[in-house]
């Protein structure tokens, strides 16, 4: 794939009854596709009627961001899941989305699962095929980390794989994503940088200095980062160079 | 429509975790069509999909069967809403449930809210206007009372609308349902009657003794009633009678 | 009751997983007493035990703040309990609250309903009576508005009874609250008029402009109120002068 | 301590909204304590307000049974932790139940963690050593598996522990209990049998058949077997032979 078709996806509403991350609208403008939190870790049927209304007004793409049942642990605390349970968990949540999206006409464009979650899938290949299923069911695309369970599942199971590159986290030396509990800001600088780096495909530093290769085709803004709208713009304009 | 028509509905999929109401399996024999909890007042993502593998082994229909969020009250404590918000909560959860009707290529067959939902809406046009709008998306009837928004609504807004008959629960003289707040046993016998009653035009006995005619085109049983399945198959006589 | 007695009340922890309003620090050191939320209508059991640490810190006094079981709603959506039920819901959120008040040797200082229950109680005296049960059983005071059956209920059921002042929140004619479902900022120019004109015994502006007198003996601020450290601010300098 | 000194406890409480397991009078009538469900993994406040209504007409003792935040699994699915998350979650939870105790002047008996919580405090000493300052705090004692962190931290913390034996789960060869997702039948039979060995100082068989030696003061019996109180009955059999 061309560098040129390397787009940007963020995670948006994530807030809950009158809190939200404040910048949702400004991030909008910047982005290319959206995972939408759906209510478990995060969201509400409010907040996600509002926020797929936004993004069909910017034309935005909205997939499916589910998380784990557990709105006080911001869905990062891992729960023991068999692999039914993580599709049922799935299956209710993008469907609950799907509602929302119909009502604008708009197709689920993807489905990419939220913190612990997204770690527990990229580490375990038959939660990771249960979850598959879904993706099948709905005929879209997994986003998820090159060289994990998620990537293998997908291959395996003839689910379109769109690998991400993540610019407000740290990666630890095997190349898993390390998610934080709170968010944090993100030095712009630091992320142009990586990104320019990652698209011309050098390699990138993880936490202990280890350089890694990170084969993606997106690259992931955090809403819940303070300042992720200037994150954003700093991705776009990385990749626009 | 000819009294042949006329089907059998049921609530179900209304436990919760390890709770149950027991004898989904026998009542999914004995009826046409289940209006399914959607995890709002009732239910959750394991439920419903173990309720809708159970229905499609039986070759049931499903709707939704959303609610107040509302779980300690089972969605019986009325709750001020605005349209908005109802077309939230109806857009949410039927959604969640197609999630797993799409697993085993189920359509959505109708809509029917619950509990107090259900009677905010049989009362207040303006909220059961908002949730018509969910139907008119879905392409689906709307199960609820003759004679009132439900109705009225449905016609206007061009949704089909399908009027139920309920023989486990008591009339008032302006012929709206008395929801409790506990389920009670149910007399077969009286259920029996009742029907009978009802589907040769006769007026059935509201709780003060006044006679009421109800038009409907299927009759619903309570699953959380403890006898449930009797009562259904009490309907059943009465209806092939 | 000398002027100089009257103290400064603000609703606190009303965050939820990563959400917080973001300034209750500096709002904690502005204030004499907070109304904690307790995980109905929004907290969780990690902010609560840091805000009453916070509190603990600043030598604040620390009541119960109960709500609602609707967190999307922010416990602003009304809800029909019985008396029962409202007392349960007191008595569960309450003593949470002493679980954590416990760990810092505090007592518990007093209860104050939020949101539609505080409207609830004002207009019932058959919910009120219940909740009030659950003073006598803390022995603590219930803070609420003069002149309703929060008022009524206490005088005769032996309860301490503390009205506030209300400066980010219109008054009806009646001298009855209007509750935004969303917080808006606060004019401290208008709150500091305000908080004189009533501490002086004259009377404030309903939202009609008619002119209400309020007895009070504490002012409320809203945490969630997007400036409200400024408004505390201007309350304190308001009560000084 | 003697025999006779060995004491039932049952979990109860463990319903929500409409669900309840059905027998709770019958089993309270045949129990010396219970350890009552807090609304976490299940039971809500107007279960937890009938269930204490009721040890109090029959005079059983009533400690909390706080559970893991996960109505849909029953709090049957561990979750990852920190330890003052764990001791956050017990704080809310056994302060809860307090507000029900002191309705009728009932005493907090003990502290005993529901499901997985169980397991995860038998097993890791540092959550367990932050849930003991909850129980130092209400000085009560804590309900646990003796040769598990449960007691090696009570002792060195100086809380009081009480040692349990399970009728109606297995061991584990190394005396761990397998804690099932769903409940079943116990055989009273093999119940009593179980007891007067268990009772008597000689070994029971762990699921593989090993024989293993457990210590216990109190024998505990779940609400949620469909026969709990002959389950009961048969325990007060061996324990009186």
């Amino acid at each position: 794939m061309a560098e040129s078709d390397i787009f940007i996806n963020a995670d948006m509403g994530e807030g809950l009854g009158l809190h939200s991350f404040g910048h949702d609208e400004t991030l909008m403008s910047s982005v290319d596709a959206i995972n939408l939190a759906c209510g478990f870790h995060a969201g509400d049927p409010h907040i996600m009627a509002a926020t797929v209304e936004l993004a069909a007004s910017y034309d935005v793409r909205v997939g499916a961001h589910p998380g784990l049942p557990d709105l006080a642990g911001f869905g990062r605390r891992r729960m023991l899941l068999t692999p039914t349970e993580a599709a049922d968990l799935v299956r209710y949540q993008v469907g609950a989305l799907t509602g929302f999206l119909g009502a604008f006409a708009m197709p689920l464009n993807h489905i990419k699962p939220h913190g612990a979650f997204y770690g527990m899938l990229a580490a375990d290949e038959e939660l990771m095929a249960a979850v598959a299923e879904v993706n099948l069911q709905y005929g879209v695309p997994f986003f998820g980390l090159a060289g994990t369970a998620h990537e293998t599942v997908c291959r395996r199971r003839g689910v379109e794989f769109i690998p991400e590159l993540y610019v407000d986290l740290n990666y630890s030396a095997a190349g898993e994503l390390i998610i934080q509990r709170k968010p944090e800001m993100a030095d712009p600088e630091a992320v142009r940088e990586r990104v320019s780096q990652a698209v011309s495909g050098q390699p990138i530093r993880a936490v202990d200095g280890t350089e890694i290769t990170i084969e993606f085709q997106s690259v992931c803004v955090h809403s819940d980062a303070p300042n992720s709208p200037e994150v954003a713009a700093a991705v776009r304009q990385a990749l626009a160079a």
